[in-house]
């Protein structure tokens, strides 16, 4: 299965078009006719199956023939909470971790963090999250916001009903400590490369997150991030079967 | 902690020494001084404490202090068998998969698979594994090995206690299927980019492999690779807290 990227899928429209590079990707290097059946989405949860009506390298349009909200995607809600990483650390775990199925990336400015994210890196960033999606066959590409400050980031603990931290120097608790049962969201919060600093956990788990165990060997900061939401997706049930409609 | 390489760590030794980049490493970066102790490795499972009796860029010396065998390796012994990706794809994979945790990598050459291998990028990919066993504080480099073909890792499959292929064709079964019990040893086998033949399922299939869902979105063949081995060994209690001593 390919998957297009729309702007715009308003309810309404029984018709849609694409433009500029998928539209050149449609007509020239996958060489779709009209009468082809294909898929889109706008990144926000909203698949459309269509049928195509004109095929040019410049527009192409296709007439909506279904409407599927959120197919593929997890179950659980998870945030992830990444320390900046310099170079492309940041493109890489908005990758893995977007077609891993994480909902959302927030960029968070810590001690430790090495680099800084202009608005026009988070914009990459947000392109690099809707080429991954495509990738993935999802139909949400997370939001890439930020960055933020451990203090912003205690204030929105609360709003998950999990929020964990990635912690080098815990060493007693795993994920299996608190995942007894299936949370609707989470929020796993991995540090820069060299980690956090005592002091910041300390305040994350005052404001009501977790540190868990990845075991005893130490992953670099952008492998912990991809490795985090996947050991999480993987204990609510969202990196197997879908038994959704098994049940 | 810091873990630094030595090529030879015979048992008989009472001292050893570090030429080239480690020596200089050790002197000019990290300023070790006559009289500190650090760590080192052969990447074959010894780990050394060491006390430095000599420091110098191009010569570091130490005396043995203590020895360990395979401190903070996985119980299970996971092999991955790699679909040979082009690009820097596998030097991603081998990278992320040592620091997860894999004791060996193998390199499969499939109907689908685009680039090949020369002994150069094998025993650069080598390399990284050294690299990564180091960043991740591991005592075991995993021997990177192949390409080989289909044919011949059928007839490896009976070596391991379990193998699995991840699949995106198979629906039904996850890894909770097969993991009801912890595996001395597992071999992983994921594709290239594009997958497997169905015909080449069948065969592995054939030869004891079962394959399994890593869930309804597509995973990129070089996340799939550390995504793969990074759920095994989750399941396997290696990515939490070593419970070894505590039993």
């Amino acid at each position: 299965m390919e998957l297009f990227y729309l702007e715009r899928t308003d309810p309404g429209l029984d018709s849609v078009e694409f433009r500029g590079a998928e539209a050149r990707h449609i007509a020239r290097v996958l060489r779709h006719r009209v009468g082809d059946r294909i898929w889109a989405t706008d990144g926000l949860g909203t698949e459309l199956e269509l049928e195509l009506k004109t095929v040019a390298p410049d527009r192409v349009a296709g007439l909506v023939k279904s409407r599927r909200t959120r197919p593929r995607e997890p179950r659980c809600l998870l945030t992830l909470a990444q320390g900046v990483l310099k170079g492309n650390g940041l493109s890489r775990v908005v990758e893995g971790a977007t077609q891993v199925g994480v909902a959302g990336i927030i960029l968070l400015n810590t001690q430790r963090t090495v680099g800084r994210v202009s608005d026009r890196k988070r914009s990459r960033l947000g392109k690099v999250a809707v080429e991954a999606m495509k990738v993935s066959t999802r139909t949400v590409a997370p939001v890439v916001s930020g960055p933020i400050s451990i203090g912003e980031l205690e204030g929105r603990i609360a709003e998950y009903e999990l929020a964990l931290i990635a912690y080098e120097e815990e060493k007693k608790t795993g994920l299996d400590g608190f995942l007894y049962r299936t949370p609707s969201s989470v929020l796993v919060i991995v540090g820069p490369e060299g980690g956090f600093e005592p002091a910041e956990v300390v305040r994350l788990r005052q404001a009501g997150a977790r540190p868990f165990s990845m075991g005893p060997r130490r992953l670099r900061a952008d492998t912990a991030g991809i490795v985090a939401s996947a050991m999480l997706l993987q204990m609510t049930g969202d990196l197997g079967p879908d038994r959704r409609n098994m049940l």
